[in-house]
């Protein structure tokens, strides 16, 4: 075998960065070692010698031995600049860093080409499952018609223990946070922008279209009520928040939204901070990936493992964006939903595609029926309101049973 | 790219082969082409012109043009000679054919070796699931400590219909062949071999052991009696025919057996010919693999995926057998079960390693408690006795709450 020792430059040294040091020490089949590790905070306490550590970034990217530049800093805007500069100079890149490669798609793509380097970001994408690699090698023959799942473990955690163990919401992003599952900013979590980052991430890799981020609409789980967890344990659902994109009549859809999922469901089984993709083709049919998507350990797994992926040259093709079908992305499409508010008159029947149904007590309300992208992307920046999807969901049955009636005619 | 394009012999145009034939036409990705297909029945009906078919495999095994020759005939003998003259004669191979490859790993690793030529087999193990490729690509780096899960879509079909629908057992295997998911010999699944075969092949890729099928243990499901599934309904459990193998002690342990799974674990949910592999190790942690593990289109999308991989020289490099751990392979080991038998003292507590108790009456008795795999063999040969797997079953709970009493003492 032609596999070479790789030398690697660190940049962060967090809870990814000590995770992928502690996997590389433990196995035997990586030909790679860390030469350097690039840290911001000066005069802490850590894990290594501090004569590994640096706080100048050009003693990694002016270094001609390094191979590989791995980046797991949280910022962004910085982690691009560190990416550019170590693809000029001769590096490859691998990064767990979702939001800087979902916004520099295009550029990411480009410079790989142009500078014949690779980037390689499977932790990025639901930590520990290998889905990256398998849309790239598996699928390549597979028209695959829709890709959706669990792409966050700590919202996931929390979802788990406010439905499990009916702790509160913010008793469980505490217990989140503390696992290390969720990121510096929570709000990235519960808005539910760190999962449509990885969306648009997995969009290009699943449809070969770069996307922008912004062009998703993200709905977070923060509004959930009470009513809509009294309403799932009743039925026998539970809620997850679900990315998810499809393929209709040669155009692209996604969202990120909560949503209502059936137990006995394969997602509903995915608990804590597991993720899951569930990929839908025209010949494989169903294929269904779960594992950690967060943490120390799983995430650094899946960068030593795309480190491992470079001794043998491997980069990703992007292969469906070469066979170029570049079909245009859209939001306009309906969902099914049951939206709940407190505040009267907020929500009406009109601005529903298809009213079923609605009540008003207790001091609450809800309504359910069809509404458009547009509609959810306007309540979902509402404090009042809160949407969930509910797709599987007799909405006729839920006015029936829950003796909705109509508000307004 | 330099991916070439490939002409294809095809030997056998059962259910894979038809699946495979509209799986290539209904895909642009692949750069392959049929060339030719041996079949055995003269005058029968085919969806293809005769020209496309022979009924001599030189027509295949000696055309210089044929670059891949792909066998999927049921014989596991007769295709171990076809794929070793193909490898000899300067073709690549892929192949579905688990018996032949589980039978025969050894020799398949030194023929690639020796003819400096790829076999590939995804479509073997798991249908749909690139289980293989994962093995051997992303688990690389990953201690990992067990390979369990479903592994034959057939069983796993007539176990959800007698439990779902409370369809008799050979009801629902009737309508597992209808739909072409069993084998031409329905011994091979329902008796649990065909999974066994898999499993001895995911032990190569997973643990680099290179084990013959007869050195593992396998209970079939056709013992499951009427009192193990009432008894698995009324205490929200399902019964699964799991394979599974782990490395403990410095050696590997393997088994296939119908196990009692509870309602809420992942497993439970995988059904009808859906399969699932679910891998642990030391990094990733759990990682599942869901997807539909037998059907023509399935099957022939795996055959699919690996005709494109050879399209950029792709093969197998068996790494963990490579790295050379080399563990010994061992049946000493026990196992929690619950038994059940109609003929009396065909089983004692005498036989158990740690007997938790028993009950008889009615004209059927159980045993509860921990036994050797050797026992388990051993009743496993004998038509009385149903042996299930119970390790998540509380068995002093099970003896006490089905009121059982010592038998012997």
């Amino acid at each position: 075998m032609k596999h070479k020792k790789l030398k690697l430059g660190v940049f962060g040294f967090g809870c990814v960065g000590q995770g992928l040091y502690h996997v590389l020490n433990e196995t035997h089949g990586v030909k790679a070692e860390i030469k350097k590790i690039c840290v911001k905070t000066h005069n802490k306490k850590r894990i290594l010698d501090q004569s590994v550590f640096t706080y100048d970034k050009n003693d990694i990217l002016l270094d001609q031995e390094i191979d590989v530049v791995v980046e797991l800093i949280d910022d962004a805007n910085a982690a691009f600049e560190i990416v550019k500069t170590a693809l000029q100079n001769g590096k490859h890149v691998v990064t767990a860093n979702k939001k800087m490669i979902a916004e520099h798609l295009t550029e990411i793509y480009e410079l790989q080409q142009k500078y014949n380097r690779a980037i390689l970001y499977e932790g990025a994408v639901c930590g520990s499952i290998p889905i990256l690699r398998n849309l790239e090698e598996y699928y390549d023959n597979d028209l695959i018609t829709s890709i959706e799942g669990i792409f966050n473990g700590s919202t996931n955690y929390i979802l788990t223990k406010v439905f499990e163990e009916r702790k509160n919401y913010l008793e469980a992003l505490k217990g989140a946070q503390d696992l290390g599952f969720a990121e510096s900013d929570p709000t990235l979590d519960v808005k539910a922008f760190d999962p449509k980052f990885k969306l648009t991430i997995a969009i290009a890799h699943t449809f070969g279209v770069f996307l922008k981020p912004e062009e998703i609409i993200n709905v977070g789980i923060e509004k959930i009520s009470p009513l809509d967890l009294k309403y799932a344990r009743e039925n026998n659902l539970t809620i997850k928040l679900v990315a998810r994109a499809y393929k209709k009549a040669g155009k692209i859809f996604a969202l990120v939204a909560p949503q209502f999922i059936p137990a006995d469901h394969m997602l509903a089984s995915v608990r804590n901070e597991y993720n899951a993709v569930l990929v839908e083709g025209a010949f494989a049919e169903k294929q269904v990936f779960i594992g950690k998507g967060a943490g120390s350990y799983p995430t650094g797994s899946a960068v030593l493992s795309d480190i491992s992926a470079l001794t043998y040259d491997y980069r990703y093709e992007y292969k469906k964006f070469a066979q170029g079908e570049g079909l245009p992305f859209s939001n306009n499409a309906t969902v099914d939903v049951i939206s709940s508010f407190l505040k009267e008159s907020l929500v009406s029947p009109k601005d529903f595609e298809n009213f079923k149904g609605g009540y008003r007590g207790n001091g609450h309300q809800y309504m359910t029926g069809t509404i458009t992208l547009n509609k959810l992307k306007e309540w979902s920046e509402w404090d009042e309101v809160s949407v969930v999807l509910a797709p599987q969901v007799n909405l006729e049955a839920f006015a029936k049973k829950e003796k909705l009636k109509c508000v307004e005619s």
